[in-house]
């Protein structure tokens, strides 16, 4: 079944909070501190008039932009939402006024919105008569197999105090990451890593360690595939004591050389970021995940075996677990990638 | 795009290949050393009218079957057939003078038949007069993202001269078996767990090494959700110098205590063994590797991470690798198992 036909409940809202989603997705990485949210708005006879994702900063939210691309077929439609409309003047007008004002009917929204300030937009609405629908996902939720909403690190992010982490790797079907002798050029197909710089554009930092940066002198730029780069670019972070050259590909760069992952995370919070990607290496992802600071995992994995070499996370030397140490995710996506899969899993959900 | 329609080139011979294909996986284990076929009759309008697999040896093959079901209805109709209709009297009479005897207008086949004495049914229904279309699948053939057909493993056993060999592993995200403690009850959930049991209902042989034996005295028999047992148990061979009890859970079982696994198979093959699964563990699955005799992998990967553990396959000691040494398989299919992912990659084509 349709996922987010099991989530909204009618194929008519389906598709409008795949839409929404996609609005969202498509504008992540340039909304930070604000979370990308996306919006649809359908007539009243349920026709997709106005989609929109939140604009960068001080710019209108998603629910507005997609307003202003309905225009007056917004009279008596339904607005779908990825996050609850907000009910507060901050750089912009209140979201909830905005769709009363439009004669929006109807609003269907995904997540509620944690603000303390900026909640309550569904309450505003159903004062005002406004029939509302939501949250579609709460903490009950079943997510497994909904793939990931673009609101969800911002949300997680809030609700943890610290930016939300993705541990990104490519290996072989054996897990590993890199032959032996360090090669690694290359495990996955151009489409794998087409996507990996894509992703790269949609976050607002990536981190790496020392050994990566001695090993590879990788620029981390989110590259287009015809090598320009894309318009928003994340900040690039390198932790670890080791000193590395500093005519390093990987500069301009954040530079921590001592302090914990949780301390790297908290100053990184303090510098607005929200949603950060570790691509490597395997040191640096068993360190992520010994903090247990990992919230998403994306696994590029080439349908290959090595045999032997580099693992994909490096297990400790005095590493030793057992099955009730295990850390369970919730299948969100998996995704065929020209020969290769990306396999997304969370923690949860917002 | 549809995989069948992209060999097929038209959706009504599309979904009957299909069809002829899931009616040749579900009499897979049962047929050795006849091809587990499939076989789908259309009428003059296209219509699905018989359907049949490949009977226990000594019974009607695949087309007959179909035939069978489509009666009358057959006449003017078209075959479509996963392996060339065969053309010579053994144990039953020839598939294409059954074809051409109940009118069959049309036959379209996705493999050729590599038999010398059973090759030639598309040579002679075209010589009388049937419009033949195939093979679909040739050595040039894409296969990326075709769910495997159920002939292939038999195709790839005539062509190698050794048992088909599948790699079945079932492991975390980041590569592990089991933790350190060797405890892995419960990595992969009910369905993936429920799948390796159909599985191996499927297969003429399953194969594992003594450390498994010893480890986790498992029976390996082939059982439904329910506990009873499929109608086909595999046969359970036990390889590795190691002495295991007589009284092991996998008995009876045939024990290889000597040999390389190159003069196991062969062995094998001589008894009639066809497809063969080897689940495990992780030193005899690396040993197979070594060998250079896996022709297909099937991961069970649970969205978890152990951080450290017995890996899936177990790097020897003195293990080197490079890229250049990296083995690469044609994903062939990617199915999400309750919360767990079956990732399928084979060799080639038959
Ligand atoms: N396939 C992939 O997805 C992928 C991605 C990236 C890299 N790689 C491969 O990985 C290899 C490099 O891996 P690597 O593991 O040596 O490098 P790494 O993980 O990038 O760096 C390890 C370093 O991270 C630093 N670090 C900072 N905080 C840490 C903490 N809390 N715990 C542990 N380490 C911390 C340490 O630096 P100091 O020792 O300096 O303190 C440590 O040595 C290369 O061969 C590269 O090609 C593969
Ligand atoms: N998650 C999974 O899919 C899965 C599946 C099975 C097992 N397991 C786990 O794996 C662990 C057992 O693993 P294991 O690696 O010790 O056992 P194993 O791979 O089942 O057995 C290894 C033994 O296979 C024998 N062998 C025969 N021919 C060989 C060759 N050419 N090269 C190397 N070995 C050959 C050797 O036996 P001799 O030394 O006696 O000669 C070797 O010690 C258990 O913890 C079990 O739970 C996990």
């Amino acid at each position: 079944m349709d996922p987010y036909l099991r989530l909204a409940g009618d194929p008519v809202l389906a598709a409008a909070l795949a839409t929404a989603d996609a609005a969202g997705h498509a504008v992540r990485g340039m909304t930070s501190p604000n979370p990308p949210v996306g919006a649809v708005i359908l007539d009243a006879g349920g026709e997709i008039v106005g989609t929109g994702g939140t604009s960068p900063v001080g710019g209108p939210h998603a629910e507005v932009n997609a307003l202003a691309e309905a225009g007056e077929r917004a009279a008596g439609g339904t607005a779908v939402v990825t996050l609850e409309p907000c009910n507060h003047t901050g750089r912009t007008g209140p979201c909830a006024v905005a769709l009363l004002e439009a004669g929006i009917a109807r609003v269907v929204y995904a997540f509620a919105d944690p603000g303390e300030v900026e909640g309550g937009g569904a309450e505003f609405l159903r004062a005002h008569g406004v029939e509302v629908t939501g949250p579609l996902v709460g903490p009950g939720t079943d997510l497994s197999g909904v793939p990931q909403f673009s609101v969800e690190p911002w949300l997680a992010a809030r609700r943890l105090g610290r930016p939300h982490v993705t541990l990104k790797y490519a290996g072989t079907m054996d897990g590993f990451a890199a032959a032996t002798d360090g090669t690694s050029q290359w495990i996955t197909g151009e489409q794998a890593r087409a996507r990996v710089h894509l992703d790269r554009s949609r976050r607002d930092a990536i981190i790496v360690g020392t050994g990566t940066v001695l090993a590879d002198d990788p620029r981390l730029t989110a590259r287009r595939p015809d090598g320009g780069l894309y318009d928003h670019q994340p900040l690039r972070v390198v932790v670890g004591e080791t000193p590395v050259p500093e005519d390093a590909a990987v500069f301009p760069a954040l530079r921590y050389a001592g302090g914990t992952l949780a301390e790297v995370l908290a100053d990184l919070g303090e510098r607005g970021i929200v949603d950060v990607l570790v691509e490597g290496g395997p040191h640096l992802a068993a360190a992520f995940i010994a903090a247990g600071v990992v919230d998403e995992v994306d696994a590029y994995t080439a349908p290959a075996l090595l045999g032997a070499g580099i693992p994909v996370i490096s297990p400790a030397a005095d590493a030793g677990t057992t099955m009730t140490g295990i850390r369970r995710f919730t299948l969100r996506s998996v995704e065929v990638l020209g020969g290769d899969v990306l396999t997304m899993a969370t923690l949860g959900h917002g």
